[in-house]
């Protein structure tokens, strides 16, 4: 499989790219490093990416930001940080990409546990992936080609554990095998329009 | 109570008046329409409502657009519509309204079926929904003041049965009687960061 994989240098994007190396032709883009950049927030940069990369047989999406702060301090213009990466730069990434899919082709997207079950100071992050999730489900009713779209929607992973954890009170840290567990079923099996979630 | 009802002369928001008009105080706002005039995708236009309303003790949104077409025809700037309409719309309505609620208050979104259960020619629609609902949840945790905050999510009602029944295939109309408790139950009860779920 030609598998790109956006945000593949990232803190689980390293894993996930090192298991799909075997066996497959990765491609890896990020905003500042792989064999392309790309800003997902930008959708000419989307389309420019996919005119340099050519068909792909699967497209993982583990990038995509949004402002993390107290309710009380984030402004309108913060929302719309996430909203321009995470939430539309995925929904381009769809948009745009299934063009460039082989027919049974999938794309996988990233969200999280907070979309389920959030934590303080993520209004804006929550409300992103929660967006993603119906708009999962929804575009899985229209999308054409056998093309098939999910999410991966993580709790904190082990290898962020340390970074986050003070904002997870209580949460356990998913174990890596598990995180690329997760991106293998959506890539490798026949799930369309399912949000698979790996919360514990 | 003094409560604000936003849409408060649509086809739901008619219903709801009607059901608080007896023994509480209504201030009905909408688009062209109403005591007052707003458009909730405008933040500058929302603080002008409720600078000329002044303090509440519950604020209704039963307002707020998004873009219906077929996933293939669906625009990036179409995406926006719901963005800037049902969903910060409805964000900024929190973000701004909690200033003028009395301690206690509570505001109630609107959303619907399609975050959970999407139809074709929702993938805008649903996705504004689900962030809503993630929205809410989020926020819950850490707005003051004991101020309340929680979404109705219904399926198609029965005043808009023969409009979308077409679109929603073996779908059950909600009677107008749950409608109505639903959103009672968030403005009279004390559910906080609650999704009202009415699908059948
Ligand atoms: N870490 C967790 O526990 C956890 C749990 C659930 C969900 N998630 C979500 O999973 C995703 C990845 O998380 P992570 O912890 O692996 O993050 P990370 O270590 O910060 O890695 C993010 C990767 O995405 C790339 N990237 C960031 N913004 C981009 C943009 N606008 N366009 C293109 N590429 C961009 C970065 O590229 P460069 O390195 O080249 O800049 C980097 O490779 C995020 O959306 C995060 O919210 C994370
Ligand atoms: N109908 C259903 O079966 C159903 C089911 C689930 C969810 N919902 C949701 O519930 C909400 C109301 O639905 P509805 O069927 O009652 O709609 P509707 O009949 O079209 O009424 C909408 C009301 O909202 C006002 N409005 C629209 N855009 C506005 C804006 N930008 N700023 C301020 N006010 C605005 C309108 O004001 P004016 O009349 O003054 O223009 C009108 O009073 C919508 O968000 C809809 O998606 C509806």
């Amino acid at each position: 499989m030609r598998i790109l994989i956006i945000g593949g240098h990232g803190t689980i994007g390293k894993k996930v790219t090192s298991h799909f190396a075997e066996g497959n032709d990765l491609v890896i883009a990020g905003r500042t490093s792989g064999d392309y950049t790309v800003d997902i927030s930008d959708s000419n940069s989307i389309q420019a990416l996919f005119e340099k990369v050519g068909s792909v047989d699967a497209v993982i999406c583990i990038a995509g930001e949004a402002k993390w702060a107290d309710f009380e301090e984030l402004t309108e213009a913060d929302y719309y940080i996430g909203l321009k990466s995470k939430l539309m730069g995925q929904v381009n990434l769809v948009r745009i990409g299934k063009n460039y899919l082989s027919k049974g082709g999938s794309i996988t997207l990233s969200t999280g546990i907070l979309a389920d079950d959030p934590v303080i100071k993520t209004t804006s992050a929550a409300m992103v992936n929660g967006g993603i999730h119906s708009f999962v489900q929804a575009v899985a009713l229209e999308i054409e080609d056998g093309i098939r779209v999910n999410a991966v929607s993580l709790g904190v992973v082990e290898d962020a554990y340390d970074k986050y954890r003070d904002y997870f009170p209580g949460h356990n840290p998913i174990p890596m095998t598990k995180v690329v567990n997760a991106y293998t079923r959506s890539v490798k099996g026949k799930d369309n329009g399912k949000i698979i979630r790996v919360y514990n």
